[in-house]
């Protein structure tokens, strides 16, 4: 949930009319947990974004993203994977509409393991493969690419703010890890 | 999707305010299939309210509404349930945020099977269990029962708009039904 | 997964018969995690079945067994419910056949996160809310309720064998929980 | 469902001991149904197996097959994808391990909408998306590309067997289509 400046330009909403509306309505969002996967479909790497935050610390986190006016689902998950990963990062977008999870971003802190203080976001959630090259975009320092094992790590964890941490864990749990 | 007159006054939106942003973001939903179910939980019947349309016609319609702002999707489900159905249908709302489907309703139709000329909304869309007493509510006619095979008849689809019919039939597909 | 001597006199398969079949082919079983729910869905408590081991210890475990001949998958749901929480525990049996995962457990330990020294056995996992009242029977000896969190506990977690644990994580997960 | 004179070879289990097994247990399966996706992960076409059955009829059916003892899920959908789509077909095996639905082939006709005179089997289905190229193998004549509108036409779902028709429609169904 980020680049939202980005986005705006491309919204039909002015940063003001953005700024009122996440007053008075739930945002849709998607969140993408990229993924590789060997030739059986067995997860080998999740990727995590590495962006500096507000005060300096390095945070962890998802690809995330508003969907627009008139967008498809599919193409704003393709979009913000394309945004964040790059051009050359081949996701391969779910075949189904149905996410493996709903995360509610709630801006009061506790109603859900999910917060944004921007807003109330209401986010699909997908775990995307990723065939090709991975080139961090914007404002994100690096890519990386993490085990399984590695990503449930507490350190890791602890990197990883609104609830994105819970969120890795969810996904991993679908794909049948130990969580 | 309606009784948005009603929603409204309990949004923290004006009606003004809603059209604006139903011109410039998706708009989230919740659509629920109301289901009888037997002990082994096999659903005996599907719940579809008959309403007069503006033009005089009856339509068939599930449950549906909007989220409001900060609040949870499950609390919507049940708000949107009790509303149409009545306080003693005893709805039971899913334990897992997990949609059957997700539906993209699009003011232009034909880009997505759903349609909706007001808005573009996305709807997390339930099968809910009902073991209560239904008593339909406001501007609905009747609550109609049909076993699913008799939810399939195409004079019951052709009753439906706005893509109704189409979110029925992948319910009862989801479930395990022939389709 | 217990109870196979019971199982055995009604699945028209001899002790011998039934041992050698599972030297052969995967066995088809269901997991139930038992829970109950709030009127919005929420779930407010997991229950798990104690049992003494072997070797004496207290074990924690899930509704589990065998699916049989010409048995349908929602059969041996409700059966295994009702001969592990007794005739009144009234289990809300899922309107879908999609389990919430598919836990592949191996007589080999380490293949996946679940393990059965007996068998190869395959099991759709199911959550399913029970409304009445739990009565453990044959030789639990209790049937506890804990909050979802309590249930998450690592002190519960290491008094669940065969992955368990594992499945109950990815059960509160996929409710949406924090694991 | 089908090659089984193939699988047995591999099964550790006579053509003997598999028809009595048969008698005795529900057996477990996979089934897929193979799609071509464009880069926004919608679906374009659906791959059909032609099959000339016994009486000299064409049939259509899907990838299908069973899963062996010591063998993971996902492993046997691999292998079946590959025995009857050719080395060349690139399937991306499913990241998790939740079916679309559980499939129910019951020996009596007419428990479930799927039917197998042979066994008593209940199978996992997947959509497969199949980037490569696809040889028909064994005994199957050709495998025909339709889009999903022509693979819901009527005469093609009769000209499938045992239910696979119905297997497709809930995919298409999952997937978002109009059924």
């Amino acid at each position: 949930m980020s680049h939202l400046e980005l986005d705006a330009t491309r919204a039909w909403l002015s940063r003001e009319e953005l700024d009122s509306a996440r007053e008075r309505l739930p945002i849709l969002y998607v969140d993408a947990v990229p993924v590789r996967v060997d030739e059986r479909g067995s997860v080998v790497a999740v990727g995590l974004l590495l962006r500096a935050s507000d005060d300096g610390d390095i945070q962890r986190e998802l690809v995330s993203g508003r969907v627009l006016y008139h967008e498809r689902v599919r193409d704003a998950l393709l979009r913000h994977l394309e945004k964040d990963l790059g051009p050359m990062a081949l996701p391969r977008v779910p075949t189904s509409p149905v996410p493996f999870t709903v995360a509610e971003y709630f801006p009061t802190p506790g109603v859900t393991p999910f917060h944004d203080p921007r807003q109330h976001a209401v986010s699909l959630a997908f775990v995307v493969p990723v065939a090709g090259d991975c080139a961090p975009q914007h404002d994100a320092l690096d890519l990386a690419w993490l085990t399984p094992d590695e990503a449930l790590a507490p350190g890791v964890l602890a990197e990883m703010e609104r609830g994105h941490g819970v969120l890795l864990r969810q996904a991993l749990g679908h794909l049948g890890h130990p969580v």
